[in-house]
């Protein structure tokens, strides 16, 4: 590798963060120069662990003149700040999901940025997934003719704390919005949302008025059905799985356990471990395969995928469902 | 066996009539005395395998003085006339879904027969399926704790003729109908239905006006939420699979296939065959099973289970389901 | 049917005799006249279930004129008596395995027979599951190209009382010997028997000089293996599987359960169900497409398969694995 | 990390160095110094990709006096003299199986460097594979009871070319080592070895006096029985597979896939994917926990496992297998 690696700052050491760090050190192609975060001690640790600095102001961040490019994991309220900053200095921008909550914000994002010509990734990391990669190649490839239906089931293993819920944007724009970004891999043009959600656990949740389960239909510019089916709590983890009914065929993926190992005995037997914890083990490998699809991007020019309009097309369809579950009526999608 | 044999009578030769007639021959503690049907060529050879007599009008069946109960297996505008007829007569019925597909000649066939104390049983056999029914049982053993969601996967195999799907009622009513019925089967009361029908395949099916795809989403009145998929046409078989969420975990059945032998090769492994191809392979032993508890019902009077009230709860379920998948808004279902 | 129904007596009321009688039972075309055994109080018990009268002596059955051919369900020291004294009397004759533990009263049993051309079929009944058959179809078309390993996992769920294995002739003799017939349904002639047995659990097995746990491989005449893996207990049920490996693929079976339904939980997941418990569960189907096979050969003359030579070559390979066994050495078969 | 990094030598840039190579340029605590080969050219290519320098006589390996390591990877007749060298100049040695072809080689080369105290591992990966040493983990942890059996189906994909055959060593030295390992990971004292081979589908092979397919029995100091079934080809992929029985239950690992993706259509359902192709992609994750033991052995001076004396016991009872195979007789093994 003659070429300098790629520079990266990193804003936000909290859990994401922190994934993000650890798919760095592990490319070979990227060194990562700096981690910002006003929570200064945490910027620290991880900066240590990663061999990268740590600042506490974005603005030291933005001073560093050989930067390649930036990945935004801090607060969602200080993401379209960051984005716009990094963007004006001409810096590729790797940005957690959503942009914001507020698509007024996201629009008024959208329009500052257009002006800048640096490549910008949305972090829907779902669609690097190599299972739910695959069965899209398949489906892209004619594998399963037409495609007809398409089943998302996306199960948390339990609610996030009060406080996180209640920041959150409610269920549809927090959780069910990576789900939609999955619809929209397969089926980019949604015209139509319908949800149900629903209060079956959690008081805390009813409490925030909010939703901890919900049912959400989708409507295909094909005439395709999309069926999302959530939960925010999954007393086995991980719930996610992909099924895609077609003309010819189906093709389906499901959870995944960390061994092969089945146990058969007088209670049962073909026994799976229980599923992946969460998102972290879960989607490892494509939190991997998205950092470098980034890192392809920059090095390339290629266009990034997903796109900034694939986070403002997600947040959409997010704003739809709520208004959907809370009016009882399908909301049509214009574009 | 001291006690002499059940006898019945049948009305209708057809598909589903052969069926009932095979179930008797194979029921150790019923008799098969006479098979009635205009068509009177076809009674006549179901009647040679089955050993009963073949009849073209019902009047003669009602003639006869010692039967105990008739199956009704004939076309849907003939049951609500014969169910009336049979229970006037003091016979028990077995009748095949749907009672009618007009509400109110099924309230007034219920007004009618209400004055009768004969044991009525609705022909919805997927509740005698053993892996749906252990399911079933389970679920109310609190195996997996409080149930939350339901999803219902249900798709045939091919479409009917364009005749058929014309005077069918239409996907709701001729099809979701037994999934509906599946969804009260664990959450008797629904209080909300949402659908939303799609044209993915079938021109024949859209000129009629009606989807050959659908998704719907009920709402049970815990809270619960019950999500079914549906299509008319399925390219590996005969889809039929049911998952129940709870609290504590999750209960579901897979299609079945004709032996459990897997294929593996150098295009891929652990391929099973094809799912069995339509309903009268996929649910045998649940037509059997049917019978039998209907027997079982005549003999101990015990109360039929599903009853003529489940006939008119999924009905209206169906109605409710047409009806929102027309106007876009959910349908409140009143007690 | 015009024909009137074929006619059986039933030699022995126990576990075996009554499995017999239930297929009879659901066969429409055998009617089963009587049951013999000297224990009459079990004969007069599955007589009055069955609608066939009960007698003590064998003797009594033989003088019954009009029957077509007997089910031999007796005790294995009985088998040859009545065996050729049925086929003395032309009867048919399917004869539960073995033909007797001592290879040279099986011979001159052969002799005897000889003489007389009714239908003789022996009772390996696993030929007939529809899982191992389908198999065997499969690999007689060539499906996975040139068979070369053969491998047979075959466990009990319990091992069998004391007094029973003290007179069943050891592990390789009374189990053994089906999994032996199933290879040789694959690789009729076998030409080499190496066999190890094994003391694990069992105590009691151990002081009959017995064997309770042992792999055997057997060699074909085109160069194929074939490894029986065996036990006499298995905590998850009855242990029952085939893998058929040949040059262009594998094609395999596995146990069977009630039913489908799978289960998730904090501790597992896609758990199924224990395997069905034992041979009358797991091989229903297969006994009743046995006796359907002896009645086709009744009527049509067909030959019996498996016949009277598998079960002589089935007790030469069990013998063999006897003496491998002991001396530790490979035993030849010549034919 | 303070610490400065282990410093290893890699001999042989071949396929399996260049495992090794890739190994260790991912684990975070090792540096890869210099890599040796007699084709230089191989060496040289590897070495520019992996940062490290290229030489063609372990002589300069031997003369750097900061290494900590020596990674064998280079044919097997130069394993013993790379071994012997390492151990005399106190690096620890990570050594590809076998040891050496001839016995008397092996216990030579150990009387050598007993006088040496440095760790020396043997590089059966498949210890740990996490789908296998999770089972391992299971059964030492009493999860089914006291082992009873154990069946090992070990089949590669295709067989390597005549020449490498040639001087393999034969199927048992050369194949079925690893499964003899995998064994004896489970159940370290073997007391008798039976090994019957076959040729099925290779004219090359059986030219050579080698056999294309095997069938091995074990017998462990506690009366376990272990099997193991071997072939030089595999139409499906690389099948690898465990199942561990006791007294109370059953674990099994079964093949691996690179996706989960399934598939459904008019011929068949739930198909995966072929198998991964061979031990690079199948066992990728082993080699990376080996590498990982290998320098926790350094740093700790814990002892290493598996051992040389576990090349030792593998390679007896290979000769053992190869001995049975040829005598048709039961070989002890003699501790």
């Amino acid at each position: 590798m003659s070429q300098p690696k790629l520079r990266l700052a990193l804003f936000g050491s909290g859990r994401i963060g922190q994934v993000h760090a650890s798919s760095i050190a592990a490319h070979p192609d990227i060194d990562l120069v700096v981690i910002a975060d006003p929570f200064i001690d945490g910027a620290r640790e991880l900066a240590d662990r990663s061999g990268a600095r740590a600042v506490e102001d974005p603005a030291e961040v933005f001073a560093i003149n050989d930067l390649d490019g930036v990945v935004v994991a801090s607060p969602t309220p200080t993401h379209v700040d960051l984005m716009s900053r990094a963007a004006a200095h001409g810096l590729a921008v790797l940005c957690e999901k959503p942009i914001d909550l507020d698509i007024d914000t996201v629009l008024e994002c959208r329009e500052r940025i257009s002006t800048y010509s640096v490549p910008i990734m949305l972090g829907f990391n779902r669609r690097f997934d190599p299972h739910f990669a695959s069965i899209r190649t398949q489906v892209e490839a004619g594998s399963i003719g037409a495609l007809e239906q398409l089943l998302i089931t996306s199960r948390d293993p339990a609610p996030a704390p009060r406080d996180y819920i209640a920041a959150s944007g409610g269920i549809f724009r927090d959780m069910t919005i990576h789900d939609l970004d999955m619809a929209r891999f397969f089926i980019p043009e949604i015209v139509e949302v319908s949800a149900v959600g629903a209060n079956v656990f959690s008081d805390d949740i009813r409490e925030l008025n909010d939703f901890d389960s919900a049912t959400i239909t989708l409507r295909g510019s094909n005439g395709e059905l999309v069926t999302i089916v959530n939960s925010r709590h999954c007393a086995f983890g991980y719930d996610q799985r992909l099924e895609a009914f077609g003309t010819d065929g189906m093709l389906s993926a499901g959870n995944v356990t960390k061994t092969l190992v089945r146990r058969y005995d007088a209670s049962g037997t073909e026994e799976a471990p229980p599923y992946l914890p969460f998102f972290l083990e879960r989607y490892a490998q494509a939190y991997r395969a998205e950092l470098d699809a980034f890192a392809h991007s920059i090095r390339t020019g290629d266009p990034c995928s997903p796109s900034f309009e694939d986070g403002v097309a997600a947040l959409v369809l997010a704003n739809a469902a709520a208004e959907s579950a809370i009016t009882g009526k399908t909301v049509a999608i214009t574009s």
